[in-house]
């Protein structure tokens, strides 16, 4: 019965502009991936970071700096979060009735609400994965060009972290890649599972662009 | 031939926590509106804005007080963004050869470059679109609860300025409302005109939270 995390930080983070990768930069003094293990220090009985090898002595010199207290593994990254995310998984011997949750490394602004919430909906249901209503006009394009307008009230954006029933996770990460694989709950789901949405929190963005930060560093000082 | 703008600022901004609607609020010294509608200067022969009559007095001060110098009219506006547009349409004759921009009033930092393409490949294609890739993983909900991952490489987030040929959009907005419309290109679509996507910027947000003006202020602070 236990709350296992996985946080993926494989991105080298060269779309970002920064010389260091964004999981590393500092949001409000301590680095954006530190905050995010934060966030699962009381909800976990055990918690993988996945690294790129290149970045792992990095890591360890800013958990030296910054003190993290927060005990963790690290385990080398793949070429894709897939592929993380299963390298993860191949180190865990798992029984039933735990749950994993799978968490992006620059998503650091969740609520501790949330991750309480996802690990129990996840417990009851077999999966817990936050989402919340798209606010752009969304259209869907096709292979001759052409693009028509998908109704936005059905479409939901979804967040991490993503939590599941832990032995049908390891199964669906056995089946092989899929190119539309963005997330854990559509590999979930591929191998038959029934993925339940939960509501999740407008502020738990990702940073992506340099200006995430400027914001995430905005919201901090709002709470 | 004209290059025509109609600017929709008909929120009431209830939703965004601040004493005064989002498309009042300063950006860098200036009314988001006031940004919106300097973006359209050099390349319209005639803009329109369209305002709650609650609205219009307020925006005249805030005019008079930043000494705005672009000529426009001001329209009232409707319940829902459809009538506000069609209110602005009622309002114009036009000819065939005529293009028409609809711009969301709290979008204030697209470029001189996206305006020009827009009317550009609007009197080529009848139509133009601006939109980007979707970063989120996106979900699709069924009536029965259930929901299935949606690939997001072929769905595309829609911007403004659309731009469309007159007297097609003209017509278009002479047909009934209907539910799904949350922007022009699905209205002039529902008319069996067909939508011309072009490249958008990541850069041309919508204010709808506080943290996006934040965001705004970084990202004009950055040109």
């Amino acid at each position: 019965m236990r709350n296992i995390t996985i946080i993926v930080a494989g991105g080298s983070g060269t779309r970002f502009g920064a010389s260091l990768p964004k999981q590393f930069l500092l949001l409000a003094g301590k680095p954006v991936l530190m905050r995010t293990l934060e966030a699962f220090a009381l909800q976990s009985s055990e918690i993988i970071v996945v690294l790129p090898e290149a970045h792992q002595a990095l890591w360890q010199q800013l958990c030296d700096e910054h003190r993290c207290c927060v005990a963790h593994r690290v385990v080398g990254g793949g070429d894709t979060r897939w592929q993380s995310v299963k390298n993860a998984l191949d180190t865990l011997v798992v029984e039933p009735g735990d749950v994993i949750a799978v968490q992006d490394g620059v998503r650091p602004l969740l609520s501790q609400h949330l991750v309480e919430r996802a690990f129990a909906v996840a417990r009851e249901c077999g999966s817990a994965v936050p989402a919340v209503p798209v606010t752009d006009s969304i259209r869907q394009v096709e292979s001759d060009g052409t693009s028509h307008i998908v109704p936005r009230a059905v479409l939901r954006a979804v967040q991490t972290p993503q939590v599941f029933d832990a032995v049908k996770l390891k199964s669906a990460y056995e089946l092989p890649f899929q190119s539309f694989y963005t997330d854990d709950a559509s590999v979930y789901e591929q191998a038959g599972n029934r993925v339940t949405l939960i509501d999740g929190e407008t502020t738990n963005i990702k940073i992506t662009h340099p200006s995430d930060l400027v914001l995430a560093q905005n919201l901090l000082s709002d709470e």
